[in-house]
């Protein structure tokens, strides 16, 4: 089986370029010729990490595409890939457009990679907006895909509509599931409560979507009691990401006995961010993953690994997740 | 010292009048004379409970108003304290009022008690909307307040700029410090993520709000990096109810291991919500607390506890939290 060919935003990430490289190599010692890494970065210190290692592999599984420039600060997302096409982020996306890679990941701002992926990628037929989807694990020892969790803060109801489409897709190809249930988050469960956009997709997810079981709360998100969460961008962040808190306390609270600590994270180890790695888009046309800006080496490690599965198992197509079944005409473009 | 006075809505919650009853019952074993409880609710099925449960004590520390009235389902949260007077959630705000009680609490519907709050005892001085405020653990053992946790699921950025100033206030009076430092939920920490209601409040508060420091992400929520977290109402109920899940969750893991389970979740009990039991409405004139509406018996014997406290503190003044200490003058109505 040929290496999936991986673009990788090296300096994307909050803690730059060392982190990125170590979690490379470390991807490297785990899924050996499972990948090939395209290191997107400034040249020297991509090396310089890369010499640190001990790694001579340049060349052989691992190439560096130098990219002398830097996005500035000002500008705003959707403008990148346009005035900065020699950043780091642009690069990736722009290699997998041109057919040099299978798919993109990057630790960078979501909004620049979601504005990238669309305006060099495309999006899927019929998608309003691109959602990131994570999955996360149930109380009944499956998963669950929660979606958006930060591509979009500011939602209207045929967003979440539409959301609860590329969920329901991607759940069905990667659980391989008849018919997913779809939920929608609402802070009750009773017909009147929410806001009228939550009440407004309510409605439409009724009359359009066949798995859909109503609404749930955020004490049922990791119940197992649906398979496809879905929220606004801002709501799925906060919840994604205090879940990543709550791991911090549990820790905290047991670091008084080692031998428990170790037993217990070792059992929740699928709770802990740096093992998730990277979530992907969903709705552009490719495979384009968003790692936590705050990832470590251990998180970058992780990313591959997603990223090596959603190519290898064809869950996101290359034309990407996200057309309703009921538009599938629209698919020959 | 005279026990504190409560009026509990027996009929409020999704479990009905057997767990209330049993939660009190439980709360008297714990807390003997500390309390005084008014049942509120229809008193046939109150009574078949109490005698159930072998207690006599009737007109001595616990007394039942009979509330005859159902609320209908259709009347919408603001009509309901004039259109059902007769409601035992509208009765125990309506004790309350009339000095019969010291609080209420109540794991009815959440804008059925806000507005009867609202309505009946009044709104502090400048406060927009009243919020609801937990109290969750922090990694390093202390404690963070996070509002609005359910009060406010649409909120302009004049409303979370109101609820770092309640939350500051409530938080100066429970745990005497001198400036809490306050955090502004977002997506990330950079100054030009999140929407705009969120970077209108973000500029409000760096000019306003003395003990500001900027955004947190919901991955720093139990951090301890803040001491009073702000965020709109459908937000806070999602990241406080996931908690929930991820406590059920953790019990999960650890399932297969009983000895490993007990001592996990007795160290991390206070992440259970049956512990915390209910949350108080800041920027209401009186003592008002939400109970999650799923209240276990466990849950309602907390609420009482957190009732009792909340009450001997006088963390809540009886004319409420949440006026700006700039406008101390308009407290003399």
């Amino acid at each position: 089986m040929d290496p999936v060919r991986i673009a990788i935003d090296a300096e994307g990430g909050d803690q730059g370029v060392p982190v990125v490289v170590r979690g490379v190599l470390e991807a490297r010692r785990l899924w050996g010729d499972a990948f090939e890494a395209l290191l997107c970065g400034d040249r020297a210190p991509i090396m310089q990490q890369l010499e640190l290692a001990g790694c001579t592999d340049t060349g052989v599984w691992l190439h560096v595409e130098h990219c002398p420039e830097r996005i500035v600060d000002s500008a705003t997302p959707s403008q990148v890939w346009r005035r900065h096409p020699g950043s780091s982020v642009v690069r990736c996306v722009s290699l997998q457009r041109e057919g040099a890679v299978d798919a993109s990941v990057s630790a960078g701002d979501t909004g620049v990679l979601m504005s990238t992926a669309v305006f060099l990628l495309g999006k899927s037929p019929g998608v309003h907006r691109p959602a990131l989807a994570a999955t996360v694990p149930t109380v009944g020892g499956g998963l669950a895909m929660l979606l958006d969790v930060g591509a979009n803060t500011n939602c209207r109801s045929e967003h979440l509509v539409s959301f609860a489409s590329l969920g329901s897709e991607y759940s069905r190809s990667l659980f391989s599931s008849e018919e997913p249930r779809v939920a929608l988050l609402n802070v009750g469960e009773e017909h009147f409560k929410g806001t009228p956009v939550i009440a407004d997709a309510h409605e439409t997810l009724k009359q359009e979507c066949r798995g859909y079981v109503g609404f749930i709360e955020g004490s049922r998100v990791l119940s197992g009691d649906a398979d496809v969460i879905v929220c606004d961008g801002f709501v799925g962040n906060a919840m994604l990401k205090v879940c990543e808190s709550f791991y911090a306390l549990t820790e905290r609270v047991l670091s008084s006995d080692p031998r428990l600590l170790e037993t217990v994270t070792r059992r929740m180890a699928i709770l802990n961010a740096d093992n998730y790695g990277a979530v992907p888009f969903l709705g552009v046309r490719g495979i384009v993953l968003k790692a936590h800006g705050r990832s470590s080496a251990q998180a970058i490690t992780s990313a591959v690994g997603t990223t090596i599965s959603a190519v290898r198992r064809g869950a996101i197509p290359r034309d990407g997740v996200g057309s309703h079944r009921r538009r599938e005409h629209s698919y020959a473009r």
